[in-house]
């Protein structure tokens, strides 16, 4: 029995429980919720050391980091070392999107290690098999998609993204209007590449029953992948992107029908004034389904900064209501990340996924940042540390500034190269209540 | 004859010719804008090597650099150095924060190295003068206040920063209403501090008279500072907040009719849903004058990112209106910045501007965008580079990449670890076009 199949019945999983306990919610209204495909809590039956977490509407906003190796960087201990420093830093899912290596090794290796929400995307396991028999995704057997899709199923894989969307109908809209960047997404260029050579239909929507059935058996949620998302502000919100998004709405109500629960993905690169639009969009074309958007990134022209451009765009759609934001680090456009890249757009995305969370007004959401404040006026270094969305960045920076103050002969504990003795919080305080100043 | 005095006889001035040549707008509407107050051209008629810039209504967001040293922290070089990070990275405006060392030296230097508007705090310089003499800034004199202004204005400086709306009644209702963070604006400290001590009024309120008439004769440009900007989210928008940025509307009024230019500043420390209401209310109440805003920072949990957190709430702003972005370093809320922090300030808050740009639908402000999306579809690494806010960070990741191929035997000129072979952009561009993958 699925989780959504439970909740239905009324039932209180173990996963529901622990999911609803780490947001601080009502597990009732969380079991409504899950009920409704409003909210999913991806627990792969064979995910046994997982720490659930909830993802939809009215909850606080989730960060998945994407890792994973690549055909000419392929190293398990490096990809292990991209974990956790997602991890670390506060990720609560992670995707592997390994194409290189020995990808089933490397998958379970990682979900082994792995409480976060763990997700893959099957197709490029078939087209890495593909490559390296000297054949191209458009040689694919959709049995050979199905059996990978099943394998990552039996691993333990928590939810997958599937181009469902990809149809032929998506493609011949996306060639007549034409496009700046064609197709960004990998597995949507596979498909529609497939689709285009062999005059049939994309296997996952026209078989999107086989693929219900390998989710339902091993309680895998459905990531409806934006196969056909913009790559540039140009093509977002475009007749390509918009029909797929119909499409994965109806797909959505069938997994819902089949005890499958479903998110649906979104975009990519989008100016500032398109992302509302789309998030309500979503919402209400695929009723409610939780929204996962990849950044998205408000320009083109920040290589080596996305995950900057990605907060931007992911605040703004977490505030319209986007539920789970997939990171975009510093190395988007230009390479694989770092672990330090990881690090930096965990941290990005969860800036942005906070920043979310208190504008739309979840309890709790600003207590933090009260004591923050707090902590500031008391000028509490430690306490700010403490409290910081990444401790270890504001003890290193203080841990620089005490040791030139010991090397200076000064009070290592005062150390605040801001103002010093300008300092306003302090003169502010004395000024305000009354007392002479220090 | 200042800049205002100049256009409202519907002359057309070489620094209002210049600047309407940068943004490439038509300079009859630049200067019938800056007639009617709605855009300023902060231009010291002794800055001679000054690259005039306009800021206001309907023009291309501008971005400014706070720089300078500490008591602890005091040396010409370096800041020099962080001017050049400054200059390099796209800053339009540089603000000489200096606290420590020789102040008028350090201003002199600083000015003779800058094309870029610059901007001081006088009162700054007046706290540092009192403290050499082992006294407090509520011993302030009046006069002494005035004579810093003139020697800034003498020194060439464009705009100064002055809080003349940290006025006795406002300063009362932040003591009625409580505040979590008291006064985090230093030049808002010195003067509140200054008003409870002495029992007089804010001498920049009460002798404004006096400040107009500096400003006229070397056409300084005032930056009505925001005294009383919240420090920490649950300060936004409170009474004092509010209640100054009406006293510096009246301020901008008096500005105008004496022949001086005028902007205002705002917050600072603020959630995601107060910022657009912010902004408006500013436009309405200071009847259009610029806006110039700090960050804001829309969460007080993350020190060491506050760049990211800025452009977040920077990029709202400025699509809600705000003319003029001040910078947030990473080092912000930890010390003084370096010259790296200074690059990644000016980048992130770049970002946030260019982002409003776009979705303010300024003319050719998608531009660079969508040639940067033709780029990427084309595989073209130099002129992803070219069109990037930050080309060198794109030409040293390629070189990392480049190398690591070459050393592997591959051809260092395809170097993408991202998908290798399974590149999305190239099977799509084929796929799309009938043509056989490779």
């Amino acid at each position: 029995m699925t989780q959504l199949e439970a909740v239905r019945e009324g039932r209180i999983t173990d996963v529901l429980k622990a999911a609803a306990a780490r947001d601080a919610v009502d597990v009732s209204r969380l079991r409504d919720l899950v009920a409704s495909g409003r909210a999913v809590v991806p627990a792969n039956v064979g995910h046994t050391n997982l720490a659930p977490v909830a993802i939809g509407e009215g909850l606080p906003v989730k960060i998945n980091a994407n890792i994973g190796t690549s055909p000419e960087r392929a190293c398990v201990e490096e990809e292990a070392a991209k974990l956790r420093a997602a991890l670390d830093a506060g990720a609560h899912a992670v995707m592997d999107l390994s194409t290189g290596g020995d990808l089933h090794a490397i998958r379970r290796e990682l979900i082994a290690q792995c409480p976060a929400v763990f997700g893959t995307v099957p197709i490029y396991e078939v087209a890495v098999e593909l490559g390296r028999q000297g054949r191209h995704i458009t040689e694919m057997e959709p049995d050979h998609l199905f059996g990978v899709i099943e394998r990552h199923a039996q691993d333990g894989v928590d939810f997958i993204t599937v181009h469902c969307g990809v149809v032929r109908d998506s493609v011949a809209r996306l060639q007549a209007e034409g496009r700046t960047c064609d197709i960004v997404s990998r597995g949507g260029a596979f498909l529609a590449a497939w689709v285009l050579a062999n005059e049939q239909e994309n296997p996952l929507y026209s078989r999107y029953d086989d693929l219900l059935e390998i989710c339902r058996q091993y309680d895998v949620t459905l990531s409806l992948g934006d196969g056909l998302r913009p790559g540039c502000l140009a093509d977002a919100t475009d007749r390509a992107q918009v029909q797929e998004t119909i499409v994965l709405g109806e797909l959505v109500d069938r997994a819902r029908a089949a005890g499958v629960q479903a998110m649906v993905e979104g975009p990519g690169h989008m100016p500032l004034d398109q992302i509302e639009a789309n998030v309500r969009l979503e919402k209400r074309l695929c009723h409610g389904a939780p929204f996962y958007v990849l950044g998205p990134i408000v320009t083109d022209l920040a290589p080596g900064y996305d995950h900057i451009s990605g907060a931007i765009g992911g605040a703004l759609a977490a505030w319209a209501g986007a539920d789970f934001l997939c990171y975009v680090t510093p190395a988007e456009h230009l390479g694989l990340p770092t672990p330090a890249d990881v690090r930096q757009g965990v941290i990005a995305s969860r800036i942005a996924g906070h920043a979310a969370d208190i504008a739309r007004g979840l309890p709790g959401a600003r207590e933090q940042d009260d004591a923050m404040g707090k902590a500031r006026r008391a000028r509490d270094w430690e306490r700010q540390a403490e409290l910081a969305l990444d401790p270890e960045a504001v003890r290193a920076s203080r841990a620089v500034r005490e040791a030139l103050r010991r090397d200076a002969g000064q009070d290592p504990e005062d150390a605040c190269s801001m103002c010093g003795r300008f300092c306003s919080v302090r003169i502010a305080a004395q000024a305000l209540r009354g007392e002479a100043l220090e």
